[in-house]
């Protein structure tokens, strides 16, 4: 009888049997009649071959006999095992990395090597969901020291690919929580235009309905690896590309997936060492910080983003990126398109002067920031300095000369195609636009298609403010599947994502009715 | 093409395919091609055949194709399926919980209602093992209000069997912690023997060389349904049950096994709700709790266990039980003998008067307790009228009564078969045993083999305070196996489990040698 004996770490040697299926996750099959008393397979074992080694889950199969353990094709494959090899199986290494995590527990710090450690061992696959769960749970807790936030920074950038221009970089980072933040599609070209170099790596969406790597996917490539960056960028002295082909903070990437994404979790700890290790890794030395702020978005009110700001200011001079922050408006969606192709139609729009008034003021704010960071523009100029880049049609071109580089054409905003299914949703009545909630209309975006189908979205014809007359267009829907343009109309009536109403919001009277 | 669609909580119809194996777990197979981008899968799905609904793991494999659905065998068993069934799977059920439990991480209380709405969720299997660990750890970080506590005990049994005796239930518990407590086995029968109802129940060990059900096993059956409980017990007043047979505080149970085992956690509301929700749910009304206080225990200091003493007292009084704890004596383990047979030996000299004062001491002082408060001895008194049912025999003879009922028979202390394979560590000089470890005491039963081993075990000859001479024999060690023998000795000797000094401990000299 084969018992599993934690304690001892004790090695079981198996035959392999190499099973007639595939499985996508890597688990290993043993017989069910194997004592395992103190339930030490049950997270994570390790095989081994000869050298190899992979940390698997376990299953308790029927499927095989006492004596052997099944390995799925691929997994064959990988530790390249033969019918009837030896393998051995023993329960995860021990470590102390549980120990580590839970000295926050009783309200220790991490120290810098306590953090090292911690993300090495997740590096080596070493840590199971339920610590890393307790790791980044104790973050969502309590934030960490700005010592803590900056060894974890450090951390992060500890196993990730390293990008090094020999040259100053410039960046512009969103913490996102807008629905239509298209502005990075207009200020890498000004900053690029007007020489300096801004290589932007960017992420895809999880709850808005476009990421800007999304967006510039609908017009070229945005998926490229270190090398060909490194050859690009120099040239075109701006990219837009997907950070996700880099290997950028890849302990980061897990804990994203593993832990935070399952239990919406987003540490303000975390948020920082993960954005501002990324830069680190890619060499960015001077960046402006978009904090958007407002109702139903990340930052809800102004002291938070405040205080978020001030620590990553402080947190960037401790590694060496110069930060500036920007709050920005955010009490409604930015400009008035929502989803790739339609923000990818409004960026070039707006290059062309013929966008919306507020993505064209924000891009040239944020932009002006960093022209006055690098010197380029004097101090409160360089909001002016930006417009010219775009007045002159400079920014176009050189988006254009980005967009070839990456792979893309010069397509013209009308050529982009849209969802082929649309539908409108009109006022019932004359008034002002009070309300538009990014909440709802995220919910849309996300019913409609986005941001998997890029030709989803929805235009915001009239925005907060505004005055309606009965049967004027508000939104306009935009779906590639006629079911899913039905269910974000239901879900727009269900619950409408603008308020109307007239100039008298409410009415309090002096003479209230009396209750008994 | 199949896409799980999270938002619209799609449902999707698939195929039986019943695979020719079974695993222990409950999980279907899908085609690694069914897209799912938002992980929805990730966790839990629920699959459904008519009226059959079942919480799954999903695993991508090639296995079945994508229209199919694979149920290993004992699955489709269950759920009635045949070969080519229509089946529906969709993401686990939207619930609020994870919401009501990260409340706790915005500092916010939780009500009642919260606690019972997160434990029912629980009870159904609706909750993943990161979100109880989000529950979990977030007791760890801070303990819960006095409320709080209460409502989680309560809300512990609600989905637990109830067993009512229609009369006063007494009871002795141990928060556990020191090896060797076998006091137990005398209360019960002490308690018993003066006619007051005491059906305990108790738990194997998790970390000790052996639990007062493991203890008990080597006399006699332990594990009784309430049925058989409830005829037993009024018949002879006492009975030593595991209480893992009953279906007692289910809900505490997962999340002792899914998150505070892997996790090694232990907060102190959880300890608290566990314990008097299990009483709670057997009719105890007046229980003595020992505390063991002192190191390498889980209370290490007097202040702690106090604190954690006047809470339990509280939260008893609100629930309805009368709690007297008792902090005791822990420094080092209780008695000579540590492993189930060695103990049970023990427990059966000591009531027969040949066992060490130690044992019987705080066997009469814990039984005392609850016979006065009982009203069966007055203040003060308690302890000296346990300890005349020991000496007149009755409490020896109520033992094998109760043994008699469980199914055990009248054995003698020394035909109680303990390990062929024994080795002995002896004194390798003149002196004190200064200290002895209770941590190292345990680590080397669990390497002899306790508790699953009920033969393995340790003798202590020589306890603390003793003198002892060159060759006296300290600790004597004994198992089933011989290798495992060999590697407790080796353990012995990488680590000693006692320490023996001299009566000066230390020379602190007046003229220490200079550093420069």
């Amino acid at each position: 009888m084969v018992i599993i004996d934690s304690r001892l770490l004790e090695v079981i040697y198996m035959e392999v049997k190499i099973l007639d299926f595939d499985t996508t996750a890597e688990i290993v099959f043993i017989n069910p009649k194997i004592e395992d008393p103190r339930d030490s397979l049950s997270n994570l074992a390790q095989i081994k071959i000869g050298p190899k080694k992979q940390i698997v889950q376990v299953i308790r199969s029927e499927l095989v006999k006492e004596n052997e353990i099944g390995l799925p094709t691929s997994l064959a494959h990988t530790m390249k095992a033969e019918h009837g090899d030896n393998i051995t199986i023993n329960p995860r290494r021990r470590t102390n990395v549980l120990n580590t995590i839970m000295k926050k527990y009783d309200r220790q710090k991490w120290s810098s090597d306590d953090l090292r450690s911690i993300i090495d061992e997740m590096y080596t696959g070493n840590v199971t969901d339920l610590e890393m769960a307790a790791f980044t749970l104790a973050m969502q807790y309590e934030d960490l020291s700005t010592d803590e936030t900056e060894h974890l920074t450090r951390s992060f950038t500890l196993h990730s690919e390293q990008i090094d221009f020999g040259e100053p970089v410039y960046d512009k980072h969103s913490i996102g929580g807008i629905p239509g933040n298209k502005v990075s599609l207009l200020i890498v070209p000004i900053i690029a235009a007007a020489g300096l170099l801004i290589p932007k790596t960017s992420s895809r969406a999880i709850t808005s309905p476009s990421g800007t790597a999304d967006t510039m996917e609908v017009l070229c490539n945005v998926g490229f690896n270190a090398e060909e960056i490194m050859e690009i960028a120099p040239k075109t002295r701006g990219m837009l590309v997907w950070g996700g082909q880099l290997n950028l903070a890849p302990v980061d990437s897990q804990i994203i997936k593993r832990v935070e994404r399952p239990l919406s979790l987003d540490p303000k700890s975390v948020i920082i060492a993960s954005i501002l290790s990324k830069k680190l890794s890619t060499g960015v030395d001077h960046m402006v910080l978009d904090m958007p702020t407002g109702a139903e978005t990340k930052m809800e009110s102004r002291a938070e983003a405040k205080e978020l700001s001030h620590l990553f200011v402080e947190i960037g001079r401790r590694v060496g990126i110069k930060i500036d922050c920007a709050l920005t408006y955010a009490d409604q969606p930015v400009g008035h398109a929502i989803g790739p192709a339609l923000e990818a139609r409004e960026a070039l729009l707006t290059l062309d002067g013929k966008g919306p008034r507020s993505v064209l003021e924000k891009s040239n704010e944020l932009a002006g920031i960093l022209l006055e960071m690098a010197g380029v523009a004097s101090r409160g100029k360089g909001a002016h300095v930006a417009e010219e880049y775009v007045k002159s049609g400079k920014a176009l071109e050189k988006f254009y000369e980005i967009i070839e580089a990456q792979g893309g054409s010069r397509i013209l905003p009308k050529d982009i195609p849209v969802g082929q299914y649309t539908s409108t949703i009109t006022a019932k009545e004359d008034g002002y636009i009070s309300h538009i909630s990014n909440k709802q209309i995220k919910n849309i975006a996300a019913t409609l298609g986005c941001p998997s189908d890029k030709s989803a979205g929805l235009y915001i014809h009239r925005k907060k403010g505004e005055f309606v007359k009965k049967g004027d267009v508000i939104l306009e829907l935009y779906s590639t599947r006629e079911g899913a343009l039905d269910d974000a109309m239901n879900i727009a009536k269900l619950k409408s994502p603008f308020l109307q109403e007239g100039m008298v919001l409410e009415r309090i009277s002096s003479s209230p009715i009396q209750l008994d």
